[in-house]
């Protein structure tokens, strides 16, 4: 990690001992009293972190924020067939990374409904693989996240004025690189393992969608994902 | 695996149960006497394999290559500081799917010694990584791969007449996005975690390699991996 990323309530009170971050910042980083490290606050100001005190049970840290927070995440949101736990936790931390407002992973017709019951979810792990991403970033923002909502619901919220975009392999013309963005934001769509239905790819049209490729070669999902956001972050002129 | 690649010397003799790929087609595929499925010659052409017989020691396969064999890899050659091997073997990986010539893993000045006397490398294990990432593309192609070599002695040895770009964030002026390539050959170097030394630096700028970046976010070297190719294969028209 490149910096540290503190929650707002966790700047007043020691760090346990316990915690990942305080084994971090004694171990990997080497910190003694009176040492500083760089720090964030989530989706606030990056800083400088002075450790003050060690003690058996915690740390004590005094946090000096930069006046201005790092730039804001750039306005692209990822619209996603739920993947296996082990692919969305890759997507969480590289999509965040790569800097996203935003990341939808949606039921759908075809897919597999297990994915959407495992403890990635609902125990919360989802959120660390964002705070590892930032971390790398060297970023505060962490992107919104929904997940196993359908995703007609999802559509239906999305950020208007923006170029919607759902690849494809089979049924689009265009490549991605060639594809010329009309607006400052874009949403792009990942089908599940087995597919987009008719009645979803029917939706995508409807909802102002076009379909795009990512060349002929079958990628990961994974692989996809970076690739894809790192065309468009080009063609954002954010790269 | 989309398609399932074989040696030469692989087709004309029975492929034992015990080999992953046997266990992949019956159990995965669920192929029965008389089925099909993709498969591919290494460095050689696609087509259909079909399961002929089943014994308890053996599969016996029969083969038909398509007439002509997949487009060839891009011209893009990496030259990459030895990782950590973990981040070597989705290197080794990711790069083969997204398809490049080549890939050099070299010993640097300030890089890790350890890390070019892993098993990855002195058991062969890294080629299987090579096979997967191929599989994954639906390609039969393998890059060609050095490792342990001196950053000096493969810099002598790299493509004449090809683009040279090495990714830098603190000491390039030019997005990787932004640059525009002049020949179809490109050979983009990656630094080892603790970067190049001045005595590299040196070299690079004296081989003929200009210094690119990828914006200002910090990326882990495998995202980063990704993103340069595939930046580089649009620029190419290959995507």
């Amino acid at each position: 990690m490149n910096l540290i990323l503190f929650e707002p309530a966790e700047t007043s009170v020691p760090l346990p001992r316990t915690d990942a971050r305080a084994m971090h910042i004694l171990k990997v980083l080497r910190r003694h009293v009176g040492d500083t490290f760089d720090c964030g606050l989530v989706n606030g100001p990056r800083g400088k972190a002075t450790l003050a005190a060690v003690s058996p049970e915690a740390l004590t840290l005094r946090f000096a924020w930069d006046a201005t927070p790092p730039p804001a995440p750039a306005p692209i949101t990822l619209l996603l067939g739920l993947p296996r736990p082990q692919t969305a936790r890759d997507i969480l931390r590289d999509a965040t990374s790569l800097g996203v407002a935003a990341l939808h992973f949606v039921t759908t017709e075809k897919g597999d409904p297990n994915y959407a019951l495992s403890s990635l979810w609902s125990s919360g792990e989802w959120r660390r693989h964002l705070v590892i991403g930032a971390e790398q970033a060297f970023d505060t923002h962490l992107p919104a996240v929904t997940h196993g909502r359908p995703f007609e619901e999802i559509v239906a919220t999305l950020p208007p004025a923006s170029t919607r975009l759902v690849l494809d392999n089979y049924e689009s013309p265009t490549a991605l690189s060639a594809f010329h963005l009309m607006s400052e934001k874009a949403v792009v769509a990942f089908g599940p393992e087995r597919g987009w239905s008719a009645a979803e790819r029917d939706l995508f049209r409807a909802s102002g969608f076009q379909f795009v490729h990512l060349g002929s070669r079958v990628l990961r999902a994974e692989t996809a994902t970076i690739a894809a956001v790192t065309l468009i972050r080009a063609k954002l002129g954010l790269l």
